[in-house]
């Protein structure tokens, strides 16, 4: 089996995610990076290349010049993956996609919904494969969280709680040279939606994700805590999801103290589902008055689902890297006609945008339905 | 120091918080049980009294009858603690500030705002000593972590996130014979609220307690998930408070698999502080960009208040009772014309019902502020 | 019922134990302190009494004052709490029971084994009620687990590791005026052993306790590890126990940071039980090739003897003073001529004199059967 | 920069740890999987090459022919990763060392301390690289831990426990086909050390690393548990360092539902330092008489050598193979005459195996020497 060849657009000096990407894509030898605009930088796209071991001739200053380019070889890519600030991300996937060429995109999907629509309607119209990194979903036992609701082991849902804290923008950073922070709260680069679409949507997806259930309306309460900001630093928001469960979304950036803790609970009829990404390898279940049961990836206990996103037995710690990598297997086995229909795609992507503006549009007014 | 004199009003065979008053209060040997309107019934009245070592003369049927006998006694009552369901809480503690007693009161401190009013008013009139047992403020973590707040440690508040689940009402018990639960759900016997005026009110009291500021406005979303309850069995409520900070407060009785699971966490420009009740003798402080500081109760590390309201060193677990009696020590001294300045009384009762019926006349519509 | 009458020897000005014992001994209204000979120094005597509210005349100078002065009374003490420095206790419950009352006595019974058997000698001849406050089996949940090993839930027991670890003494507090340590570190006060005397004691029973078997023979690493002691502050011992099964002991008091952490797991062939001091209200049960179950002290879970020693329902924590006073409710029960069979006495003291000496006088011989 | 080429030693069908390595060796890209002796079978050293993505001619049948075929081609292989049973260790580092490339090899180093020293000495004579995969010490905040204690921050070492507990072992797996567990307890292939050997060595490397001092001597406890086995499934080892601490090892595959919890405390003069393998990403340092920290990887508050061993912020796990990963980039980087001075390599494999052996001969026979 060969793997599959990609490039990698953006990741260039000092970029966060990029090197996630190519790090998670080739975790399993499924893919390989041979080509990058790295940045629009030519010469920072070359440095960026030569730190990936990417010949110089393969490191592009610009996404076009590397479809152009690439479309040439017989080795040329088959995919790009996108790590890039929000508002590329749609030209950038609508180019590759057009090039006939799959799509790993990192979240949100584009920068507004008008965007998200136009974006889905070229992967329909292209056929292409399309993949959104909602990293979380990768995670083990967050599948292993879906198989068990979905089997109704807790019963109908009925209360559902995530929040996704982090405190890295309780400052204003980005007047200090911060540069993640800079265009995130650039609403020119990170569209309508602050932390509400930088984190906001990971929350957004995960509930659905694991609930298997759409929400239908939101009630929520954004905003700019810093001095001085355009997007929302910090965002609450009342959910109700079609199925009649209620619920609550917190997300913040301005939670001083707080590395990256998402924690999501479901609580149903007969029981609970509580995950922490400060202890990813574990699930508590709680059945009606009675014990928690704490359930470890790689264990006896769990599903199939969980158990192929594990690469160690029970007690061998994996992390964000891996469920990440898992996604990327998720897509390139979906390229070779075998799918999980675990990977978000164009729908989730078109939900999440959805969910940023109907948040935005109704700030403070109370109950809205969400946009579609 | 001879012990303050008290009778407990409720308390009879079956009832759970009428004992941990008694316990509570003589813990410290500060207070001395000696008489009681156990429960209406005088047959059952004398048995409670005999469980607890009270001579059956002093076992009354009725408060009337009590508060008449034993105001001819030159031992007689000095206060009465009251742990009996929330719609009798205001005709008793009047008819005993009246009769010159002094009052502990189980929460919530009447059944409605109007009774709140016309109770502050009774306790303004008479000038008598009054205190509302919100149990939570009782414990030494709690009061450090007001105390460090209070002198800025972690600078300015941004965010409350506070939460109280509990799972014991997941399914129709009070059909099934749970006396605790049959009252808690009817509306003649614990007010306009449901699980927002039996938790939702220590939740409430909590934020603002710690935080040492006043909620000025919310946004409620209460429901009755159980099919045919008539009053809320779950609450989700934004929170604003006047100094500007943003806040979340979940309150739920059908979150299935909870105990008792009450946990605040509030959010400042340099630092957070988080307290969870299942790790009580702790407080979890981070500062920007810095590690976590657990600090303990009993230690060196923790300030005037808190160590007052410890009685063993660090390591040793005290827990809801030591709490429950630090409210009754500062009570006796009180009588004594000591203060803490720390426990609940007639102005949380007060604050806490316009919560309550500020939440529920207002569910669903929005933001509304706080009715005073 | 009328409350049993005691005195408490022990517990002057700056006493730590004292205070523990009689709030203990009266939390559920059982027990009543009514005398108590606190301090060799009359007036110091009279001003502990004083605070608890025990009238001048009853608060002795002496053991034997307080004896003959009671024994003349019609409401004379029935029992004696002994809550003195460990050289005392031998001669103080002999007095005491010779004089036909009961004892509950703190732990080490005695200074010496030989002590130990002198003791068991005159509690075989007298008949007397005595009972050891070996505090930690009064928590429900090492009931819970006791009871649950006992079953054969974990199948036959392979592996016991406790740990008791301070850290009070890592520095020659006892040169700085602590006067807790300073008995502790004087062999004319403490006996034969220090760490191993004051806490390894607790944890030897405690694993005796739950696994229910003997401990047979031990190989002692015992260490005065601050400069200038006479007697160990640290002490690891290996185990074996009759039964076949393998153990460990830790127990330090020079574990700097540490708070009063004591920890005990146990290996069995089916399945494991772990419980920590420090979550003191939880058991971590876990089967073979399993998730783990923690069970919560007062749920459904648990059987008659942890719900016997719970107050209140799960979630809401209970600590020392409840365990302490589990084994005093127990004491007094046991009076009434009911018995738990779970309250430590005579051989329980013997037993852990017994394995003081037998480490204190094989340190670093390798293994010996414990002397008896 | 080109990444190193290497073969991999074992890692056939079925294996676990070969594919760690695998994985590992590649994450960063600095090293690339180009050939392999998978199998002693040809077809399944092939059908493992596939699935690696190597080509057939270069999965060979035998390490022989290997360093043979290899040594003709001009993109020859530069060194070999050995994942094997432990008694082939030896011969096989040693073929390759002698063929001039490098080696990281699976511990324990060699089945026996007189391999170890002859290992040694071939490292030696043919001055080859040759690291060790004592997979722990490559997490960062055991790193981390090893910089704060070298530095003074809890101040001279006085105690050390440290416990690696599995209960996979808890049965005679390897009756029924186990193959991971058939060769462990099968002293022609694991050597004269079961569990001492497979895991015991882990920790007694792990206490080296991090105190920065070499354990002197040991009290050993090991024991065959489940029946009819001839090497130790449980050992329990007192230990003393060469500057005087005092610290105890109990190793365990017999500890039913244990997964891999490896769990490591120092204890000095003026500190604590802990970290257990279930929360990799911590470090809880606690002072005298003092809260604790909770120290992250990847936060602010790490040292260089942590910050160098992490690839994500704070708050984003990494686990066990960002760890394993860390030791092959070490080695990769000393091929390149860069080192971090924290590989273990031949020194550490010698101390390891003189572990083994003094606590095999002196099982039972209290204090030994570590023969060396």
């Amino acid at each position: 089996m060969k793997p599959v060849r990609f490039a990698l657009v953006g990741g260039g000096p000092g970029a966060f995610i990029g090197p996630v990407h190519r790090l998670a894509a080739e975790l399993d030898r499924e893919l390989s990076l041979v080509a990058g605009a790295f940045s629009s930088d030519a010469s920072r796209s070359r440095e960026a290349g030569e730190r990936f071991g990417i010949a110089s001739d393969r490191a592009y200053p610009t996404m076009e010049a590397m479809l152009k380019a690439e479309a040439m070889r017989p080795d040329g890519i088959e995919m790009v993956a996108i790590a890039t600030p929000n508002h590329l991300h749609f030209a950038q996937a609508r180019a590759a996609l057009e090039a006939g060429l799959g799509v790993m995109s990192d979240k949100p999907a584009t920068a507004t919904l008008a965007e998200a629509r136009a974006l889905a309607e070229v992967i329909e119209r292209t056929g292409g494969h399309y993949g959104l990194t909602f990293t979380y979903t990768g995670y083990p036992m967050i599948r292993e969280a879906r198989a068990r609701i979905a089997a109704g082991e807790i019963g109908r849902v009925r209360k559902v709680m995530v929040e996704y804290l982090q405190g890295w923008l309780a400052q204003p950073v980005e007047a200090a040279g911060n540069k993640q922070a800079a265009w995130r709260v650039d609403p020119a680069k990170a569209g309508v939606g602050g932390c509400i679409g930088d984190i906001g949507v990971h929350a957004f997806n995960l509930a659905e994700f694991v609930v298997g259930d759409t929400i239908a309306a939101i009630n929520a309460d954004l905003a700019a805590v810093v001095a001085d900001r355009q997007l929302d630093d910090d965002a609450t928001v009342l959910l109700r999801f079609a199925g009649g469960a209620r619920g609550l979304l917190a997300a913040s950036q301005i939670a001083t103290g707080e590395r990256n803790n998402l924690r999501l609970r479901v609580y149903g009829e007969k029981g609970s589902i509580a995950w922490s990404h400060e202890a990813c390898d574990r699930l508590v279940i709680t059945g009606a008055d009675s014990c928690d049961w704490t359930i470890w990836a790689g264990s006896a206990d769990v599903g199939e689902h969980c158990r192929m996103a594990s690469r160690l037995p029970a007690g061998h710690p994996e992390g964000y890297f891996e469920a990440f990598a898992n996604l990327y297997r998720d897509f390139a086995r979906s390229l070779r006609g075998e799918t999980t229909g675990l990977l978000p795609g164009s729908a989730e992507g078109l939900r999440s945008m959805a969910f940023v503006e109907t948040a935005v549009a109704g700030n403070g007014a109370g109950w809205k339905e969400l946009l579609s």
